[in-house]
């Protein structure tokens, strides 16, 4: 007896439209270790998985059924791409979002492309942001130096200096100072368009990683408190350790935004925590319309990871449960930290994670490790 | 700053000559659910993997670097298979020892080619385990007609008929009871070689799954109760609720098998349990030179589970803690049974794994759910 899964397939994308069945592709834009995990929970679910990136061996192609090496912003090769798969996903949001929206029609691409034109801009993420009434420091558009000069009057000192687009691990960033000499500062952002915020006096950062899928439900994991180490993600634990007022509020924050443009699959919240005592003890510092650094814990702690989650969530499955049976700390391995492999491996509870990636570079994240603490 | 993993390889295998280092490749023989759950564990660990099977596009296939399609007894394919990668294993025992047996030298072949020949063959196996005095049912070899005669003379009935070779889930099986014919039932064994054994009266099967380091230190998860439908196994259920002095024993002859053939990697011995009351509560039915059905469970229910520890242990590194965090029970999605995956998958603390297998054909396992109780 044979019975082939796509007739399984169709008949649950006729009674619900957005169901794949096991056997469906996924196709996934961008191909570092966010879509190399990615790949390999879709993989443990039966599904195949294609690869869109321009390099020639990305760490995500090699646990992939298939890798078309193309550029994110030729149309004709996205089109090709999406052609050949059931639902289309992204590991990264610095995507033009123009060739990707010609893709908004069959086979479906999730999140929605409102969700990068909402946080690829660091200007026009606030302005939603504030649209939706969710705190944020305030920020000035920077299109000249003499808009910086009456945005430090109106923001004050410090205050941080960041272009809208392109920036990730602290890169287009300057903290001003009041002796700093702004024109000189300017020159590094000259026909950038920029922002100013106001500097936020935090405790630290933390992040909630939520996932939302078509019919609206969410699941959220538990709130990370992260340490960065020269701008880039050092640790994230689990429990943070705040109260349970805070973890609420931070889940009705990223709630609302998500709500707000319909989104499907897996989304990070990076907050400034500013203590209990704080008016606004949270404020978003940005949003990341994909799976996050900060929930890679989530592989090894929960009981359905954040990757997992992601590919339930885009696929229309039920999403995962995203109860936490052990703390956590996840650390990076950034650059030469991952010569310790052989130090991690040998510890008890502790979970190892590398990319794949051949070479060694500074500031290169290479793999992490997290150690796990049974509840 | 760049510095190649391959510097770092180079140096760990001259310091110890059988650590392997991330961005080492690992050649798998066999590309079926066990290669692909091996590879995605290989993966993890920062390794490549090529997958050597004469299918098409084998399960294992998608999640690996590369694929080359060759029989198993084609010892140029082979040849060739080895010199591109650092170490070689095995995803199942039924392969031809001849030709692996050109491979033990360099780059190395782990689990030793030892392990098959001393499990491939139902009556080489008993006679190996009666000479380690590890408890066997009593057994007679069956080459005639006439030793079949005397066979059931001297053990009795029930017996069970069973090909040396090349048997799996009931296949090549043959219950026999005092009114069957005995020449009428020979038929189905004419030319192949035969062993005979008493039947056992076992309350259930139990397993261990053990996993074994290039230095001889062991490390074994916890034993499961495993039941079986139309011969093939159904669930495994841990804890199995048997006590300390049965698990310990089971243990036990587990390391005797390893160490006195100085096996690397995992292997999983089955057990007819016979009761705590009995002369010997544990009688083994078989071994596995492989990662095994009855360890699926590990995957999720303990810290690392046994796929990462089967390469861990190949590649020299470490064994992973194999310390349970849940109560487990694993159920196989044996044919049309993988239809439930939608009901599986919007159950909460179950973990969903499916096998990519395109054709669901009755008998074939498509996947596999755990489901968990965190202790």
């Amino acid at each position: 007896m044979k019975k082939d899964l796509r007739l399984l397939k169709s008949f649950l994308l006729m009674s619900n439209n957005r169901v794949l069945a096991p056997g469906a592709k996924i196709g996934i834009i961008g191909g570092g270790q966010l879509g190399r995990m990615l790949a390999m929970a879709a993989a443990q679910l039966g599904f195949h998985v294609h690869i869109l990136s321009p390099e020639q061996s990305p760490p995500a192609a090699e646990v992939s059924q298939l890798h078309v090496c193309a550029d994110y912003d030729d149309p004709e090769a996205l089109r090709a791409f999406a052609q050949g798969v059931d639902v289309i996903t992204y590991e990264f949001e610095n995507i033009p979002a123009e060739p990707m929206a010609a893709l908004n029609d069959a086979p479906g691409l999730f999140p929605p492309v409102a969700a990068l034109s909402a946080t690829q801009d660091r200007l026009e993420e606030k302005n939603f942001l504030q649209s939706l009434s969710l705190p944020v420091a305030n920020f000035s558009a920077i299109d000249s130096l003499s808009d910086l000069e009456s945005g430090v009057e109106a923001l004050g000192f410090p205050a941080m200096l960041k272009t809208r687009r392109f920036g990730y691990d602290g890169k287009g960033q300057a903290k001003l100072s009041k002796s700093d000499d702004l024109s000189e500062v300017y020159k590094g952002f000259i026909e950038t368009p920029a922002v100013l915020e106001a500097f936020v006096a935090f405790e630290c950062e933390l992040s909630v990683v939520m996932v939302r899928a078509h019919d609206g439900s969410v699941a959220a994991y538990d709130v990370a408190r992260n340490s960065h180490e020269n701008q880039i993600l050092h640790t994230s634990t689990v429990p943070s350790g705040v109260s349970d007022e805070v973890l609420n509020e931070a889940f009705r924050i990223a709630r609302v935004f998500a709500d707000a443009i319909d989104y499907v699959g897996v989304f990070a919240v990076e907050f400034f925590y500013c203590g209990e005592g704080a008016e606004n003890p949270l404020i978003v510092n940005e949003i990341a319309p994909r799976v996050h650094n900060t929930g890679h814990w989530t592989m090894d702690g929960c009981s359905v990871g954040q990757f997992e989650n992601h590919i339930r969530a885009i696929a229309g499955w039920p999403l995962g449960d995203t109860s936490r049976h052990s703390d956590a700390v996840m650390t990076n391995l950034i650059g030469e930290d991952v010569n310790a492999w052989v130090k991690y491996a040998g510890e008890s509870n502790t979970a190892v994670h590398l990319y794949g990636k051949a070479e060694v570079r500074t500031g290169r994240k290479m793999g992490h490790v997290t150690k796990l603490k049974p509840l």
